[in-house]
């Protein structure tokens, strides 16, 4: 009833997630999943030096993708590093999950 | 003192989640995390045409909870597969992980 | 183009957060992103008796670290249950990711 899939984790600013759920549709991911998210480090947009501030400070969306198949997650992934990370900080990753009804994603 | 566990994720409506928090403490999980999230596509429930009012609308949840067994994993999975999500719509997935403090889990 | 790595994540209360995230950075975590989180069980602070106050309630941080180094992401795991979490409660756990652009790690 479980079956292997990967998982694509996308960690960017607001602004910039309408152009990653963009990527996302055109390139057949079937929907997504998005929290709040806040951050420090090379990877984040507002790298301050107060880090009172960004505790509550949730200015980026961490976008989840899961896809029945490791090509397509990789595919995703690239096109989205290649058309808007060389400009904008963001992270991108995979995970293993497994899943339950596997024609969904 | 790190042991192999398992990572059960569900993403849920908030009305429905409470039933989903139900069946973890019936089936024995120990405890479980909630994230506000949001979504677009087969599993999420405001699959509006709008991507903007999607952005900020966080109107769901994303429940996890580790399991020691993934016996035990599986079992709360499915029951919440067979007594919620034939009628609403969700995701529900599993990751391995690996946790310290086994034995609270 | 993607790389073996280890994602460290700590749920915790946002009162604590702040020493969690000086524990990263002296142990040479890049950087980290966080998310609001809330929970019932064993590892969360507001074990209340409502369920329902639970579910909009969210007073505690998920902090993730991705790292290129599996002994670092131990490190810091220790470091922050032999220092924090003894007296605190808390989550931490590890799981395996690939990455892109691995140097940022």
């Amino acid at each position: 009833m479980f079956y292997d899939a990967i998982k694509l984790i996308i960690i960017t600013e607001k602004l910039i997630s309408r152009k990653v759920c963009e990527i996302i549709e055109e390139q057949g991911g079937k929907g997504y999943t998005m929290v709040p998210a806040g951050g420090r480090g090379l990877h984040h947009f507002h790298a301050t030096d107060s880090r009172a501030s960004v505790v509550d400070d949730f200015t980026e969306l961490k976008i989840e993708v899961i896809l029945s198949h490791r090509d397509r997650a990789e595919a995703i992934a690239e096109k989205i590093m290649t058309s808007l990370f060389q400009d904008y900080p963001g992270i991108i990753y995979l995970e293993n999950v497994r899943v339950i009804r596997k024609e969904r994603f």
